[in-house]
């Protein structure tokens, strides 16, 4: 039985007016939704509507606040610590991600860090919407503890992802979105769904040891970061998921490392609270505060044809270029819609049930 | 035989004399040699005085500007370009990175891309500098071509790092510094010179596949980015790679990708220009910008000591903080000179003979 399609404007208009079902004002409802839309648009399924079902037990619990007031609590021209009242990382992140844009716009470089908020959604649209300013743009989030730091045999890291976007000419722009980890934990989960082994360098088991059985690292082992072990340089992603935690969670005065609460009621993680929420870093560069915004973009389309020029490895097509994978499937999503799983499809199900807003 | 070590003051006064001897001038001399110093002092020998050859015979060829005229092309309050007039990179990089600092001490945050420069030493060095001043501080810079894409099989990056420094209170700071690669072209070239096979993992051949064989990857081949290949997440690695790159080189208009010049003569690479030497990027953040500066580092030191006190994986004493080798380095190598190798020894004994600047 193929898998059921779902236009993305129908997806929209339901996650919209299930947000507004619960309080959330008209405009921050229309926000949160266009940002769950770019993960389903971009193929990244897990970000998309496959998370409202968490969304809305948490504003059903009144566990997340649907009217946050959002303000910024200290800043300078190039910098601001934002507080999100506790709202949805949907609103509270976009927001921050203006802030950091603006002062790009006004000094040349703007950091924004983010405490009391929650799930973001995919780190890439944030830097989709700088593009849309010609800006650089870096978005970073931290996350509940999924990740080994290397050399460990306890969850201590999120999969703390990191995006980055470069404004082009003529070509897609470059648009890296990458979780720190080596793979994501629905990667595991979904091999021992199948009963499949995974290869080493994905997860440890319980006593900290490489793997290659799914249900040990569910079962009180963890993710490993970029590199996997040491000879393969696991330290460094170690090292970059680390870089995530202290932008997002230290410097904001949010939760950090193994305190960071989880996505979802119910999951692991973030039992002792250390700060508020979870933790956000936007970044955002004007072009222009270094050179020529046109010749700028015009020698990013040369680096990306250059980079797409190399010579295949046998048995490939040659390069990609950072954003090529997720630009392709939104093509194939506008045009043929959102292939949802029979488990999402349920959860959504679940949430129209519930709050009386009509699916299907 | 035992390698024979030298005192840090020792290769420091050799290193400034040997500057001086080129025209360089007095302050200059002694950045120069302070940066080459951090590289011995912290372990990674590669970038210290085991470069002064390289360095020496592109001044002695003329090929580097000995007393270059470092200038500001274009900047913002938080951000700049500099031009580094063809300098050595190890005084044009800490004349940039001080631009960065002033602006973060002035607005919050400052970036700097740098263009028309060359090898600035250890990447770590610079995020020290920042962590002087209380700042979080990041280093780039762009590097002649060694590694392969992710599909690849043509060199079309170089080993590109990144270096990000936390101030602590208590503890040592966060100091972070690694390739992008997995690891650095002198682990494949000891390995093909003692014998031995690599990892998979490493490198590949010249039709772009994992090799475990070092000459390969010497001859044709090349080093992949961090993770590897494809089922372990190299295109993140490639990512990280490509986004220091541009912040490098592209933004400022320096050389980039396979453009990139070597850094030393008679070194593969950079046959074609695309812009002026390499390029480095430097940033800074105000810590003040966003909180309190002391309840931050007092919370990095929490975060520290959570990571150090992480159970560890069977067969090992549980997880590092980024910085922790090359601090342990530097105070053995404080306290018992820098160990320097046959060849590196015969290097400084050819400079010491070309320039007349005693050595031993």
């Amino acid at each position: 039985m193929p898998v059921p399609r779902y236009s993305l404007d129908a997806l929209t208009e339901f996650t919209v007016r299930v947000f507004r079902h619960h309080g959330v004002p008209e405009a921050d409802a229309q926000q949160a939704a266009d940002v769950l839309r770019a993960g389903d648009r971009r193929g990244i399924d897990s970000h998309g509507v496959a998370r409202l079902l968490a969304y809305h037990r948490k504003l059903d619990a009144g566990v997340t606040n649907p009217a946050p007031q959002i303000r910024v609590v200290r800043e300078l021209p190039g910098t601001a610590t934002v507080d999100g009242d506790n709202g949805l990382g949907l609103v509270v992140g976009p927001a921050a991600n203006r802030i950091a844009m603006d002062k790009a716009q006004a000094v040349g470089s703007g950091w924004v860090s983010v405490c009391n908020t929650n799930h973001f959604g995919i780190a890439g649209y944030y830097v989709l919407e700088a593009l849309k300013q010609d800006l650089i743009g870096w978005a970073m989030t931290n996350a509940s503890r999924l990740v080994v730091p290397l050399w460990g045999a306890e969850r201590r890291l999120g999969t703390n992802p990191i995006a980055v976007g470069f404004p082009a000419l003529e070509e897609p722009p470059i648009v890296i979105d990458m979780a720190t980890s080596t793979v994501p934990y629905g990667k595991i989960e979904m091999a021992r769904r199948l009963g499949q082994s995974i290869p080493h360098g994905w997860g440890i088991d319980a006593e900290g040891q490489s793997t290659t059985d799914p249900a040990a690292v569910v079962e009180g082992g963890g993710l490993v970061p970029l590199g996997g072990e040491r000879e393969r340089s696991g330290h460094k992603g170690y090292a970059l998921s680390g870089m995530v935690d202290v932008l997002s969670g230290v410097l904001s005065g949010a939760n950090w490392g193994p305190f960071t609460p989880p996505f979802g009621l119910g999951l692991e993680g973030g039992e002792t609270r250390v700060g508020k929420g979870i933790g956000h870093c936007f970044g955002a560069l004007q072009v222009a505060g270094f050179r020529d915004p046109l010749s700028f973009k015009q020698e990013v389309d040369h680096w990306i044809r250059t980079m797409r020029g190399t010579a295949p490895a046998t048995g490939t097509n040659g390069p990609l270029v950072p954003g090529d994978p997720e630009r392709i499937a939104a093509a194939e999503r506008e045009r043929d819609g959102v292939p949802l799983s029979p488990a999402v499809l349920a959860d959504l199900r679940t949430v129209a049930h519930e709050t009386g807003v009509p699916f299907d």
